[in-house]
């Protein structure tokens, strides 16, 4: 990924990643016989994988390839095909292009490396590509990418089996896709598409997971990025926030710390951002973050093959308390909580199982289960018919009963898989089912899986599921509403300068926020003749522009009443004249209010203008209790985001204080997300602190820094 | 676990256990042909163990089971055994142990459950079953537990195979000790003694792992406890970070999830919940703690089978970027960072790979060891030869290359794993291989087993691994020495009663605090009086010792002077009248700082006395940004403690700030450590704020609660 792309189509390339996934005709420029040649290794799997349209073989020092007649290029093709797949040496790829582009192909991938990734001249020569490409009606997959493939196309240029099944992934790491494919084959479960985007030099994530969410083959969308182009993060949040109908999307993003952010970097040239943001933006999209290869699949899986879970109260099944608090630390560290059961319920558990089994949640069953399986399903129909319930996690040894207790338990609890699996199909919630031997060939872990219980040998991961689950669920109740344009274009650093404080006041009325009146004066008369005018005790502070961290400066007096106005106004002055700078006095009424808060705003290269909320003062760094949204934002949205920092107990009324007015607050944050969607040249807004007390929020100084015109730049 | 306990002897129990691990005999009182019961089972298993001394099978109605003479009952033994198992009827257990106890067998190992954890009377039988035994010289396992295995003893007590190893575990769970069993069976490594003890009614996990630390067939102590016995934890804690040589303890502990929402022992206690206490209990100690059964037993695993890591810089190889990210990522939030190579180390990658390979920190292959594996091991070489590096991470698809390049390079692979384990050992340096094959047995990755090089499916665990082996290096680096004592007893909730601040103040200043002066005023005059003798702007506050909230009463002006005085006064004593108190008014000068701290203490009662520090004044629970030390700590302990939360920052100088006296808080935070170590009546004291500066720490607010002497208990 570069800094500076080629212009871009504003569609997201649907028809071109149609011919990607669904083509009639491709061909495989760097078809080779040899397998020690990964041309010879895609052109062997593309022709295994069964591929039922017309296939071109494209080598020119061959008469055909495996079984397939050789063109010597392809300008000498008897068509434009759908799909040109190029494995050759790095510079023959322009003239390849070149062709493509005369010849009119749909859509061009280019496995082979060394542009982008390699060198500033390779950088060059991908943009005159994308370009090129672009202009003549077809679009890039890669350059260096590593495979494709399409279930119902039967197209699998990877060089490993792949099976057919609801999932489609997009990596940006083919050595991740790879990882992938191989917990697919551990679970049985297929994909649907997979494709690998390696520089993503034209066709991008944000494209791709648009075209599998209008995909009928596509059950669940599964993504590993590293890192979006600029402007593609919002571009994603809009599209899976605007789908018609509610296809989950699972993203796995690395970043969460420095190190991963920096190896992402040199990997993609990915810039990971802030994490909290990328937090924020994909919760508001009803996106599933997860943190590992393996959740990522597992929670994919689930959400294709799994009904829904719809409450996040869980009922845990056990062998032992050992089990029984680990799976309720693990669910409880997931965000879900152990469901209360009902009377009935408890009623009906209590008839059945010995007394010396637990009858509340965790079902206990102390032993009994591992003489007698059956009262497994029997625990869990009872368990799932309670309304509370959202999903059950059995766990424990499972499957493994006979290996303690003799062969003749192997039978009970193959039986009592299969019940199990009934119980848990005609509840219609989902049932996960967590093993020590949940890594062997076990006959009843196997007709577990057959009926659709899925068998994990962590204990943690049933909970890492249900969080996805519960999660992608919740995300299926939002409105599906498309969200209010915005400009996106991020300014770059070296732009950026600061209003001074009238400046900042002055735009920022303009706008309509509550501005407390003011007064620039530059003479210890007028300095006097203000603070006479506001008749309410005052702040003095600094006014040139250069003067941004006022405080640290000692440039801000406080409470300034009467006759301390003109002394006041010369100890600034001398202050400033050690600075070099004119004597200016912003004069302004000292604002009421119990608590200090931060809104901050800036232009986030991945996802565009972002706001911040915050416990302020001069400590919002160092507690770093801050929560961010994208803008603009809406007023529904305040009270949850204020909730996600220390200002929700605030704004209630912590401790004996009196509730704080989130209306005006919330006022304050959606006219800031306004300005900041439709001002594109301010790069960063900072109002610390806005003072709120139960009647008002009032803003108490405030700091912007805005791009000069000539760098701005649209996407 | 009950919460009342039998007196219980002072000494660790080394020789009895000692009878459990290494018996000469062993009785086992419920014998059963039966392999239906637990009898039978765990008998047959005991058998099949090998144990090559006398084994006396206890069967009233056989004359022999399982080919062993069946003798009537304990008392009918022809010698006292060094270790009695108990696998009969509840209802009988009681009856055995008398004659145990009269016998004077060494240990009793009771199985049967169906006591303290089942009921009120259950608890009291199992006190006094208990109470008899250590009477007698004998001590006690369980009663409810599952199972005993001792490696070199051949002592197999649990009904599954087991085999030996340098690994002791302890476990309150005994499907925990199936899980860890499994693992070990997964991995080839093996136990030296693992024992389950149930309700814990006399030995506990402190007694054994006391005994873990000293046995000379264990190399690494693992521990499953789902909480510690009233003080319990404090011992755990003096007993491993005095021991003579450092041993590693890996201790696995539920209870995330429930930090700071379980009912608290008192307000600071609930700060941040026990779970942070037993963080910081755990840490000072040098004990791993980890999160899941799978980090535990590999993190044990490599503590007792790799060399040490003794540097936090990892040298991570990939096959590709996007492995390269996502371990960089892991280990990154595993706390330790991607080694920067020396320029030797580069030059010397540099000449091996070719140009398209990154030959900094992570060395990426770019499919180079696809098809040549050999340059892994040779990188790896040079990596581990640079002595920034502690340790080495192979990520992506070794193993596999073979299945995608063609058959070939199977052997290529083979040879390249047997040459990183030969380098690896050379080293000296742990070496962890993760591989999207690390499921499966594939020739290569079985050559790095066999070689000792863990490897592992899933690329978080190698950085978790590293995490806890460095962890257990810097343990080892820590001064072996005894803790001061403290007085541990916890006391009970009901028991507390809080001092006025006046008492307060006068017991904290005959401890040598530096406390400001006051004076208490039951008038206007005498309150002027105050004021007036201070000449210093003073704080009045309301004196009763029930106005413990004074400050949301309404209770403190702040910045008294002059005259205001008999006004304040006046103000505070129509609001005590209100409340039906005597008015009293404390008068104190104003104290001066720029930052409030808070220093709490309180008594965990499974770790006794600990300290807190954290910002302080009203919002310390809403930030919770706190930190915790077992108390007494010692000066050098101030600077790390106080660097765990925002203070760090502040004590340092935050912004333009000057930095504050960390000599005066430290001493301040010593002496109230000192305090509550030596005063087990104080159950709870919070001095907030804490008015630090540049120049000195000040004493604003206390507050003390203490118990009643009649309710103080001794453990």
């Amino acid at each position: 990924m570069n800094e500076a792309h080629p212009p871009r189509p504003s569609d997201t390339g649907s028809d071109a990643i149609r011919r990607v996934f669904e083509p009639k005709s491709i061909a495989f420029v760097g078809a080779s016989q040899s397998q020690a040649k990964i041309g010879g290794r895609r052109w062997k799997s593309l022709i295994e994988g069964g591929f039922a349209g017309r296939l071109y073989a494209i080598n020119p020092g061959a008469t055909s390839v495996l079984g397939h007649k050789a063109y010597k290029s392809i300008a000498s093709l008897p068509e434009a095909p759908d799909l040109a797949i190029v494995s050759i040496a790095a510079e023959l790829v322009p003239g390849v292009v070149e062709e493509c582009a005369a010849l009119g192909v749909g859509a061009v991938m280019i496995i082979t490396g060394g542009f982008g990734e390699a060198s500033a001249e390779g950088q060059r020569i991908e943009r005159d590509m994308t370009s090129r490409l672009i202009a003549s009606g077809a679009r890039l997959v890669g350059p260096n990418c590593a495979a494709l493939f399409s279930g119902p196309a039967r197209v699998n240029v990877g060089g490993w089996p792949m099976k057919s099944g609801p999932i489609a992934l997009v990596s940006q790491s083919g050595n991740i896709a790879i990882d992938f494919a191989r917990y697919a084959e551990q679970t049985g479960c297929g994909f649907s598409r997979s494709i690998t985007i390696g520089n993503a030099a034209d066709l991008g994530v944000a494209d791709l997971i648009a075209y599998f969410l209008e995909d009928p083959h596509t059950q669940v969308a599964l993504c590993y990025v590293e890192g979006f182009r600029p402007g593609e993060g919002r571009r994603l949040v809009d599209i899976v926030r605007g789908q018609r109908r509610h296809k989950p999307v699972v993203l796995l993003k690395p970043g969460r710390s420095d190190a991963g952010r920096r190896a992402a970097l040199s990997h993609t040239g990915a810039l990971a951002g802030e994490d909290a943001v990328v937090d924020a933006a994909l919760r508001e999209a009803g996106i599933i973050r997860v943190d590992t290869v393996e959740a990522a699949w597992h929670v994919a899986r689930a959400l294709a093959l799994q009904p829904s879970c719809a409450s996040s109260q869980i009922a845990v099944l056990t062998d032992g308390g050992g089990h029984a608090t680990l799976a309720s630390d693990a669910l409880g560290s997931a965000g879900l909580t152990l469901a209360n059961f009902s009377p009935e319920t408890q009623q009906a558990l209590a008839a059945l199982l010995p007394e010396r089994c637990p009858r509340n949640n965790p079902i206990d069953f102390a032993g009994e289960a591992e003489g007698n399986p059956d009262v497994i399903p029997a625990s869990l129909a009872i368990a799932l018919a309670d309304d509370a319930v959202g999903a059950a996690v059995i766990v424990g040894h499972f499957g493994g009963y006979h290996l303690i207790g003799g062969a003749s338990l192997g039978p009970l609890e193959d039986a009592a898989a299969d019940r199990i699996a009934q119980v848990a199909s005609k509840a219609a919630k989902p049932v996960l089912l967590h093993s020590v031997h949940g890594d062997r060939s076990l006959a009843a872990l196997a007709r577990l899986e057959a009926g659709g219980v899925p068998v994990f040998r962590r204990i943690e991961m049933p909970a890492t599921v249900l969080q996805g689950m519960h999660a992608a669920f919740r995300a299926s109740t939002l409105p599906v509403k498309p969200r209010p344009a915005a400009t996106q274009a991020p300014a770059a650093e070296h732009s950026r300068r600061f209003l001074s404080e009238a400046e900042t006041r002055t735009l920022l009325a303009a706008e309509g926020l509550p501005i407390p009146q003011w007064r620039v004066v530059t003479s210890a008369a007028s300095c006097n003749a203000a603070v006479q005018h506001f008749a309410v005790p005052c702040a003095l502070k600094m006014a040139p522009p250069q003067a941004i961290h006022k405080s640290e400066l000692g440039g801000v007096l406080l409470n300034v009443v009467g006759d301390e106005a003109e002394r006041g106004f010369a100890k600034l002055a001398a202050r400033m004249r050690q600075f070099d700078l004119d004597p200016a006095v912003l004069v302004t009424p000292m604002a009421k209010g119990e608590v200090e808060c931060v809104i901050g705003a800036f232009r986030d290269p991945q996802f565009g203008p972002v706001v911040m909320v915050g416990l302020g003062g001069t400590r919002v760094e160092l507690l770093g209790d801050v929560a961010f949204r994208l803008a603009p934002l809406e007023r529904e949205d305040v009270p949850a985001l204020v909730a996600e920092t220390g200002l929700g107990r605030l704004f209630a009324g912590y401790r004996n204080a009196p509730a704080l007015n989130l209306e005006a607050f919330g006022d304050l944050l959606c006219a800031v997300g306004q300005l900041m969607a439709r001002r594109e040249d301010i790069v960063e807004l900072d109002i610390n602190p806005v003072l709120v007390s139960a009647s008002a929020a009032a803003v108490v100084d405030a700091r912007v820094a805005v791009a000069s015109a000539s760098e701005l730049r649209r996407p």
